[in-house]
Parts: C-alpha cells; structure tokens; sequence
C-alpha cells in the first residue's frame, strides 16, 4: 500500500537520524522506510531459522531504569536476532541505587563501547539527555509521558497489514491520554502517515492543549467510536484507578471501556488494538481483546520484533560502515 | 543397560509428544529415549568444545514466574550450549505483577515466535493451560505441586550411569512427598522403568492416597531403608520446619534425616540423591552428602543440563523440519 | 613502554596461575603479561567488529552475591565478545536465599562444567573458598574489603596508556582506604610495577598497619598531592557518611574532595582517576571528574573490558588446550 509520496531517498537519506528519541521530527517517508524495512523481519520471524548475523560483533545495551517485561524481551530477542551480543542492565542493582547520576550511568555504557543503546526512563527527557552525551544510536524504550516509538511504528506497521491505506484512515484512541506516552507518539505517527486521528478520554485524564496536536477531542466514547476504523485501546495504570482520576474500575468500565456493545458502534470491520498489559474487564473486555476477526492485538507483539529489528539494524548501519550509510 | 523392552520407533515416533508437562503420559520407550539422547550431551559437556550450533536461529523463552537459581542456570545454559537463542523473563519485573493474566503473559511470549518455552509457576496445572494456548512446544520446569517432569528424568539418568538396571532396583524415596512435585514425577518415571519405589515421610507429610501411585509407604525411615539400592532424599522447605507439619527442624532430623548411621541400614553400594538446594544437618547430613562413593549429587547438576538439552532438541525437531519429524 | 625487567617467559609459564583471586602472589612480570595482552582488545573493542570466538563453546559464569552494575557488565560484555556463553547467576532469587551454603552453590556451577567462573561476595576470602572447590579457572570481581584485582589491572591498564613509565610515578590514592578492596589491590599491584604509592584517608578510615604494605601515609589531603603524577579518589560508600566515620559529606568534601583548587597542588599533568560511581560533589568536584585533559575516568571504563577479555582468554588456555598452555 505504497503511496508515491512515501517514497524515499537511497543510502543514509532515507533515515538520516543518528538515533530513534521520538516520532516528533520524523518525515512520514522516514517512518514508511522503518516500516519498509521491518517486513523482511516480520517474514524471517515466521519461519524456522530466525537468526541473520547483521549485528554480529556489535554490542547492545538495553538499559531499562523503568520496569517492562514485554518491550525488553522484545527488544532482546529483536537484538539477538540480528545476531548481537545483547546485555540487559539490571534496574534493580543498577549503580542508579548508589547515587550515580543518570549521564554517569550513560558514560559508563559509552565507554564499554556499546554499538547501540535501548533506554526505558521514567522520566521524560532522560532519552534525550542520554542520546547527547553518547557516541552511539540511543533508541527510546518508553521515557516519562513523552515518547514510546517504537510502540507508535509496531502499531503503524500492524495497521498497515490490516488496511488499505492511511489515508482518511479514523483512530479512535481511548483511555488516558494526558498520562500516556503511547497515546503521544501514535498520534504524531498516524498523523503524520495521513490518518485522522480522534482521542477520547474522561476530562481528568485529557491534556488540555491535546487539539493542537491535530486531533479531535471527545469525552463521550460512543460519539467517538461512530465511523473508526481502529479502536486503539490504552491501559488504564493501576495508580489511576482509584482516588482523583477515575471512581472505580467499574465506573470505568462503564463509560471507557471497549465492550463487543460499544465495538458495534465503529465500523462494521473496525479493528481493536491495546498495547498491553491489558486489564480485562477495565478498559477492554475479553470476548472484544480476544476477537479472533478484530482483535490485532497479539498482532501488535508479533510486529514490535520486526520493528525494533528494523530499527537497531538502521540506525546501526553507519557504525558498520555500510555502504551509503557510513 | 538397555533392556530390548526399551526399544523406541524411529522418528517422531520415538517420542510423539509436542511438550513436555510431565512424566504422566509417557512410554517407558519414550522416556528411555531420551535418556539414550542425552548421553551425547553428557560426553560433549565434559569436553573443551560445549556448544552445537544445533538450535541455531532459534528463540527460546525461559518464563519462570517461581524463583530458582539452578533450574534457571541449567535450561539457560542447555540452550546456549545448542546455539539458540535465550531470552529470561524477568519474574520480579514482570507484567504479571501488573495484573495480567497468565494467559495473556504466554499469549506475549508466543507472538514473539518463541520456539520453545520453558515454564515453572507456583501452581499446578499452569504449565498445561499455557501449553494449551501457544503454538511452540513447553517444558514444564516445575509447576505447583503436580509435576517437575526434567527432575525426573535427569534421577533416571543419574541412577542408569551409576546401576545395572532398572528392573528390581528399590528406591527409597524420603521427605515431604505430600508437596513434592519431585517426589511425583520421580514416581511415575522410576515406576515406569521398571523399579521397586518406597516413599517414606512423616504422617502429616505424605498424601492420603499415595498408595495408588504403586508404591509402599513407610512412616518409620529405618524401615524404609532396609535394602534400598538408592536413597532420595527430598528438601525440607523452609516454610514446613516450623508450626503444624514439624515440630523442629532437630526433630525432623532426628526421624528423617540421612545421617552415616542410618545409611548403613540400606545396601552396602545404595547410593544418596537429592534434588537441591540442601539444608545440610536438616535432611541430610554432610557426611553423606559429601560421600565420594555413595553421593551422587553433583552428578545430578550435571546430568541435568545433558537432559535439558535432550528435551530441548527432540521437541523443537519438529519445527526445525528434522527429517522423520516434521 | 616495556621496562625490559618486564619481559615475561613463553607460554603457560607467563602467567602460571590457574585463577585470579587477588593481585598478592602475581610477579611484576605476570601482570605486566596481562597488560600486554589487553592491548589487543583495546584495538578491538575501538573497532566495528567487536567479537572473536576466541572463547566460542565455553560456558562462563558471572556469580555476583553483591550488587554491582559496571562490573558485571564489564565481565559480561567481555566474555560475550570472546564469543562464550555467558550466564549471569541473578543474587536475588539464588539458593543462597534458601539457605544453601557457599560451596554447594559453588559445586553446583562447577558440575554444569563452567569453563571460567567470576565471583563477588560480599565476604573477604569467599572467591578462594570457592576456588578450592571447583576445577576450572575462578575470577575475583570483589570480595569483602579483600581484593578487586581486575580494578588494579584496568587502572595500571589505564595509567601505562596515558604516562611514560610506572617507575618513580607517584599515585596518590584517597579516600576509605580502611574498608576499600580497590586500594588494596591497587596498592599490591603499582607497588608491583615499580610506583611509588601514597595513601590519604581520616584516621578512622586508615587502617592500622597500613605501612607495611609499603605506602607512605597522610591524613592531610593537601600534602599527599604535592608531586603526585596520579590521583586515584575512592568511593565513599554512603553507609560511611554518617555517623562514626565521617561527620557529614560537606565536611568530608572540605577535607579530602577532590577540587579543581586541590588538583593544582599535585603535578602540573597530574591525572585523576575513580573506580565509579562517583558521589559528584563529595568526594570528588564535577570540574574535576569531567575535565578533559586530566580525568581518566571513562577511560578506567574502556579499559576495564579489554582486561578483563585477556584474563578470561588467558586463564582458560589450559582448558581451551592451547599449545603450550595445556
């Protein structure tokens, strides 16, 4: 479903970042050659010899100082495939814990050399602050309320093998977008990519200035829901559930919660997307995440390999000295 | 020693499982099967050159949800030392603290294309319902109190490079049987292979209906040792020394533990076993443990790794399109 | 800048010992064998390809009962660039929490036929404990307030590139030298190499016989400067800052922190080094650490891989059987 406009220039033109710190500042044929180049991966992963030594020799560093199971082994197996040598920094004895300020911590990567840092921060600008202070591509694994961009590439790459085109394409996405990092960078994705993207949150949980990020607000979800063509869920954080945000999960539920009732409000083949961990029953029922024809959310995993795949073997390709790139 | 009872059909046929969830269930021949493949494993581990790139450009995916050191160590090093790929999830960070379900967690690891999991969970039965959901074969590494089918078979390996047979060969099984998923995939697999097996724990210890497994019970261990060829000895948990199961760990020593002097009431060459970790001068004293002729329990650690890698290379032959099994 | 006093004799002879628990009992010639073969890695390490399989098919495994970050990424990325299979063995959900001793968790890495094992603990002589028990090569990365040879190397690594020689050089090392298994190995092994080693610490942290390791001391931090070639502060571990030993870090910082004021004091060129993490504004001025031309301390970093890629290489040549090592 290439569109002419997405095409893109050879060699180092076609990604000319040194490193993946948000979605905002990508060109949409900058995002179309990531998701271009994650389709051999997506193919290699579904066969039985899944390991290609493009990386081989290289060291990546995954330095998750937030926890995650699911991005850090997906960006483990994403590294391993592709052949590297791949090690994890431990969070919980992380010299973090001794005091050592957060550039100190990112020096130290450095100077062992890494070919490729993976960072995961609660903090929103950490990524940045990091990717300056390195002589390597610095991916950002989810920082603060920020970015998470690999999250908005896996969701455009499993959209794009579900529909059409972007074009005139209607997300709906649904839950706390003033707290979430993925509502943020999926937004400047799909927009960039030509989508119309619509956010629905109650108003405790939707920033105040969120329009003139070119989008259409809504509070009332089933006004949102009517003509989507995806409904992209996000996961309502423990700490939010109860006090000030929202009254209870059940209440939640009731007003934000994507039942199959509500699903019957979008288009007849709307598509359902969550980036995990769900909570089922709070803002996704199980016979809606479960829906075998709606449902791309195991999808959604399956492409995040492929994507970061594509991402640590572009970015990794001037340090390698590949023939355009270099 | 193999007894032409043992014979196994080539190919798949050999061993037609998918998984691995428990001994219950298997041939005889299948289990003599992989005891037969692992004897590769044990030579090539004792060599200078350990790994095969056998597994080459697969993923593998230990989830353990419980905590061990050993188990963990051992899988992880099984698989390296085939040429896999090997992801650790993270117990303590894992999304399953964030309150996802079970399901979902394996639905994850499954979309990511693993080629194999390996799985221990606090309950039993996990195994088997996330074995049911997912594409790749699973290895049970320990679930609940059902079964801990690898333990098993690396006993059985252990015992067949130390005895002529299987056939007559009592073993004495002591501890906590009531809890104990070694002492049940024990059962099943050494009752399978034709031996004689006693199980001998203090009243509040041992299950109601332990009989129908086929074996005798003992409460008295002096007993219960009078001509044993091999002696198992289970670990006391902790969380049973004090309180309603036994009275002191002083006690349970007194009754149950392995000393020197209670050893000389089996057969002169019965050889000692145990699962580890050990709570030495608890169930086993360190005279006996250490026995240089009688021990064999550093030989269990090691025979465990030559099992793992059996498994982990009969149940992936399938998807590696191995001729005759795929 | 190899002395001739230096040269070292061929093959096994160059270096004899089968593992490395501590700097005391290697001769000069030894570590300088070790230095040397570093440099081959310190060129391989700057480079785009960052792997040999030098080490392909061994098993190595990092054993860490204390927390440490760098160092064990350090061991880790080393041993991964060898190209050996390296498993961390994670503190937190070991055996040793079950009450399991020392030398069984010891014994049990050594029956899953580990090629190399490294070892920090927490208690001074726990790596040789080990080292005695199991039959391959034991690598110290700390333990107790004993020794840290691998820090000494990567300093002497980290000096021998950046001065002319170590004879006539003065070191002065500052900090909590009472407690500190960095000052000690450091002070075994400059001593070794011909450095003549000055030690500065409050008396509460200067240990009682100190001059018996041939070190000249001071309690005055500005005296020990005069003439120093080499600065090495220590980490102040924070359970030192209050109470009995240190009034406060203000104070502490007044005393002996390291200033851009108080590094006028020593050698014009003088160099500044830290073993990490840095307590920034305690022990040492953020002027001072980040200053271009004089501080080392990424540099420590870099170095800190490449040796200990030549002491894993090195001390399994006799496994590996390497002519004239076997």
């Amino acid at each position: 479903m290439t569109p002419p406009e997405y095409t893109y220039p050879e060699g180092a033109l076609a990604f000319p970042h040194r490193g993946l710190v948000g979605i905002a500042g990508l060109a949409p044929h900058e995002i179309w050659f990531l998701l271009d180049e994650a389709e051999q991966w997506v193919e290699m992963n579904r066969g039985a010899q899944k390991r290609r030594e493009l990386l081989s020799g290289l060291t990546i560093i995954n330095a998750f100082f937030e926890n995650s199971t699911r991005t850090l082994l997906s960006f483990e197996i994403a590294g391993k495939r592709l052949g590297a040598d791949v090690v994890n920094m431990a969070v919980a004895t992380s010299s973090v814990k001794k005091g050592e300020t957060l550039i100190d911590t990112a020096m130290t990567l450095n100077s062992m050399r890494a070919d490729a840092i993976v960072i995961r921060h609660a903090s929103s600008g950490a990524v940045q602050l990091i990717a300056d202070k390195v002589d390597c591509p610095v991916l950002n694994a989810g920082d603060g309320q920020h970015e998470h961009p690999t999250q908005a590439l896996l969701d455009a790459l499993t959209i794009r093998h579900a529909k059409r085109a972007f074009n005139g394409l209607r997300v709906t996405i649904c839950g706390d977008i003033l707290h979430s990092r993925v509502a943020r960078s999926n937004i400047l994705c799909l927009n960039s990519l030509g989508a119309e993207v619509r956010v629905c949150a109650p108003p405790a949980l939707m920033p105040a200035d969120i329009e003139r990020m070119n989008v259409t607000v809504f509070h009332d979800f089933d006004e949102a829901l009517k003509g989507a063509d995806v409904v992209m869920m996000l996961r309502l954080q423990m700490e939010r559930m109860e006090g000030q945000f929202i009254p209870s999960p059940r209440e939640y539920r009731h007003l934000y919660g994507l039942t199959l009732d509500r699903l019957a409000r979008a288009e007849p083949d709307a598509l359902v997307m969550h980036p995990g961990p769900m909570n089922r029953g709070v803002e996704i029922d199980s016979n809606v995440a479960d829906h075998i024809e709606r449902s791309l959310i195991t999808r959604q995993v399956e492409m995040g390999v492929a994507i970061r795949m594509a991402c640590l073997d572009v970015l990794t390709r001037k340090g390698r000295g590949m023939e355009g790139w270099a």
